[in-house]
């Protein structure tokens, strides 16, 4: 059997009963995740100008367009909902996929659901499965596609996308063959674009053409059904160090789901295990953070170049500052707000002063420079000359669910309480964690209506 | 300056005046003939399943999907009118773009004129710089574009398609620019779906994200401005051989519309050369076809492999018949039309009689086999020993355009007189003929409608 007839096999042999409880559970903290990024994303200039696009092109009322008193046709909703969802970058991100996984597949679910009135229990089955299809491509394909300068989120998110319309619509193996055919011959997105507009419309353009691919595939429209493998298809075009073993070891792993890893601050990513790190020690009340004399953080080299701005002085700048970073977390500062990096947050005198007793260094041990390893080690060393050491990874799955879930909701707040209110913040975060249950979603989306 | 921005500089100058007469002329052959095409190719289930994912979407009626009662948003029409025209593959090609140059710019050229309420003289001149835009990306990408695996009609006809877009919306060269970024960064399409439906669809996409991308970027979406040269851009990632002395040499000429080649036959392309010749030889009187002992055609090999089905008994491989098509010539039968190739055809004795004198056999010279050479010759030889040989190459544009208009509208007529009688296909003409004087297309869109 070839490997696209392999994948749509199992896509489309797809069981809410078969998925593990623990990626139940992620599936759930990811679409909590997604709806608070998009709600937030929504006020951005990009999302403004789809909406408008939209609403010249018109379409039906089927599905919501978040944090808004709009709601058009399936296509349209996934692509705004899905470029609003990127638009700050933080959303989820997946290693399997060098990608974000959640963004390009959630807005197909979501708004196929609420066209279609589909139950929490399938939209996590739509969900997990999509997520799934785009880790299991990935892993075909290799390293080589990112590294060509493919936009993953955007190129493989069109296969979790496709994978998971196809579970809701209910497509067979051979529909389900063609309606990856049909996506993966759209999929695009290229990282020369990051930096702009279009790197987030990628994930609503892999969003909207996975609906779209589904749909023709569930009246007949062909495609090859072998996209692929077959010459000239996907992978032959798009990958030089494809690899079948690994394909067929990444079909057998269940539930992509779980590996999950989600952003809690709305800095640069290469930032985050530097802040947990810092965070860490500072809850064990080991210090007076007033009698720090030096904070070292030991990052991979890789990050010299990404996010070492010695002295920011705008919001931006600030995002990309470990040093920066690292005060605010000693200074009790929610790095998790989207809203509060400001340029007048960068002069702060208390903010100013932990900045500059850090100072970030090379780890002790070789290496080769990667910012792919996010191992940061951070030190503390006090007036009084105790020296305390914490280590984080954020790349890391966290295996705490139940601390996860506090993490989540503690960023689910800081983004949705002052768009939405906290009365809907809260609602939102009951019929997310309860999500299995609902036999209709109607709830939810209202609770995504700005009134 | 960079590539992007002489292309991006070129789009946003043209000018309706500048456009030489030829150009003019043959703007308007391509639109009567997409036109034509598009028109059968609305019957196939192909276009039926995109008309009906659209009417599930919704959206204003804006533009006519051809020979329907049913207008669309502007950029649903470019995708269903861009896909049934390329649907027989009947539609004209290009060599400087290896590819197929109307079928992706037409369609959202037409469906924002309707919109919009351009004159005829804006259409032409939209349409003119559309393909100059593809033409010009073909020849700085290269030949390795297309051998790589990438359906040139989907990937350069997005940027001929965004081209014409933002003509017909005004846009300056910065907004242009980003344009182009929008539409390279989602241009899309495998060349291993031929033989499918996906590749119309190629056609369809590209000429519905064109017009998505001018609309975006006149909203101010941002996007790369060099998205064509800049490092992991559209080049980079899609081309081996991509030549900066060609881009320049490339952006100098005039009106690459000039250089379309326009399908007469609803055949594979490599039986056209041989059929031309064939019709020529027998307008000249010069011999009884009852009296014909031997027609010998001599090709390049590659034809071999490609369109010699020696005794064809469906009417898909008399498609793909040197001695059937050759055989139709002789016998008057006219093959510009889509309707005529039935099984039953393929067993009608007088051409099963003239079928069994053909031999096709490889052009006596030295030559690699390589199906770019469609050079013909025909050797018809008679009973009483007289010998009349005539070649043909279709891949050498015609400069005869009064000659052009001719076949075309006999082609048009055999496509459209079916569907939606003498009257309309007449007025249609007329129309296409009279283009640049038109201040108003409503006429042409209302003898669109099928009643």
């Amino acid at each position: 059997m070839n490997e696209t007839a392999q994948l749509a096999a199992r896509i489309a042999a797809a069981n809410f009963n078969d998925i593990p409880p623990a990626a139940v559970e992620v599936s759930k903290q990811a679409l909590l995740d997604f709806i608070g990024v998009t709600v937030a994303g929504m006020e951005e200039p990009l999302a403004n100008i789809l909406r408008q696009d939209a609403s010249e092109q018109g379409g039906f009322p089927q599905a919501t367009v978040f944090a808004t008193n709009e709601r058009t046709s399936v296509q349209q909703a996934a692509l705004i909902n899905g470029s609003a969802g990127h638009a700050h970058d933080y959303d989820d991100v997946q290693s399997a996929m060098t990608g974000h996984p959640t963004v390009p597949v959630a807005p197909a679910v979501l708004a196929l659901a609420e066209q279609r009135g589909h139950s929490g229990a399938d939209v996590i089955k739509a969900f997990s499965t999509g997520v799934d299809a785009e880790c299991i491509v990935a892993r075909f394909a290799g390293s080589s596609h990112y590294q060509q300068g493919w936009h993953s989120t955007g190129t493989l998110g069109a296969f979790g996308a496709a994978a998971a319309a196809a579970v809701l619509l209910g497509l067979d193996a051979s529909e389900t063959a063609r309606a990856l055919g049909i996506a993966g011959t759209q999929a695009a997105g290229l990282k020369s674009q990051f930096g702009t507009m279009c790197k987030p419309l990628h994930a609503g353009h892999a969003a909207a053409t996975g609906a779209q691919a589904a749909s023709l595939a569930a009246k007949g429209f062909t495609s090859r059904e072998n996209i692929l493998e077959v010459e000239q298809g996907f992978i032959d075009t798009q990958s030089d160090n494809a690899n079948s073993d690994r394909f067929a070891n990444a079909i057998q792993q269940p539930a992509y789901v779980q590996d999950i890893l989600f952003k809690y601050h709305a800095a640069c990513y290469l930032t985050h295990s530097a802040i947990e790190a810092t965070a860490l020690l500072c809850e064990q009340n080991l210090f007076d953070p007033n009698q720090i004399k030096q904070v070292t953080v030991r990052v991979d080299p890789g990050h010299f170049k990404v996010c070492n701005i010695a002295e920011p002085v705008t919001g931006l700048e600030a995002k990309f500052s470990l040093r920066f970073t690292v005060a605010m977390t000693l200074a009790g500062v929610d790095t998790s707000s989207i809203d509060i990096f400001t340029d007048a947050l960068t002069q702060e005198p208390q903010l100013v002063a932990f900045r500059d007793k850090v100072q970030v260094v090379a780890h002790d041990h070789e290496q080769a420079e990667s910012i792919a390893n996010s191992e940061t080690l951070v030190t503390i060393e006090t007036n009084d000359g105790q020296v305390f050491s914490q280590a984080f990874n954020v790349a890391v799955p966290m295996r705490d669910l139940d601390g996860q879930w506090q993490k989540l909701e503690r960023k689910f707040r800081a983004l949705v309480v002052p768009r939405l209110g906290q009365d809907r913040a809260n609602e939102l975060i009951r019929l997310c964690r309860d999500l299995e249950q609902l036999e209709d979603l109607t709830p939810l989306f209202s609770a995504l209506v700005k009134h």
